[in-house]
């Protein structure tokens, strides 16, 4: 299976990137960021999502059709407390980067 | 270490998210994604990378003060030879998606 994000959509849509480097231990994380991935791919304007990690480094992306509708996840009352939790326990950094998707190809060999 | 990227630019700047699933085995791919690496933090108008990846997904995001900086890296020779080598044995998918910056925000607890 392809866990290639495919937003079937033309640009420009976006792109929020968010980079973490995590704390020790799992404190509740996993559950909460599977939860956290079905909640945002119910959301409006919500395109696809992909995520990989190694033990030091992780790297989300998801692809959204218009800075509303990340503005409305950011605002939404569960993401609201994972983002709580997250500064309070889960990561010792990240970074959010919100792009504008400009040209996207896909390739299958 | 933090292995966040940082790239020190107000944006607007660019991002170029590489997402690939490899084929079985290394056929040198990691000597080659090593050496791409230390070519690219050369090249005129780069700003800064970040990489993790598990099993089956790989997510390299480099960050570029321009379209022309990607451009001009897109055809470096060593590059396309990378490219080439890609294409014909270590990938079985991948994405490009170039985007536009918009915002960035780091944040280290």
């Amino acid at each position: 299976m392809s866990r290639i994000a495919k937003t079937l959509r033309k640009p420009p849509y976006y792109a929020v990137i968010f980079s973490s480097q995590r704390t020790e231990g799992d404190q509740g994380y996993q559950n909460m960021a599977e939860k956290m991935v079905e909640l945002a791919t119910q959301q409006k304007g919500f395109l696809g999502i992909e995520s990989t990690n190694d033990d030091e480094l992780g790297i989300t992306i998801s692809y959204w059709d218009s800075l509303e509708a990340i503005q409305s996840w950011k605002e939404h009352s569960a993401h609201q407390i994972a983002q709580r939790k997250g500064k309070s326990e889960w990561y010792k950094q990240f970074a959010l980067t919100v792009c504008k998707v400009e040209r996207d190809n896909f390739f299958e060999m």
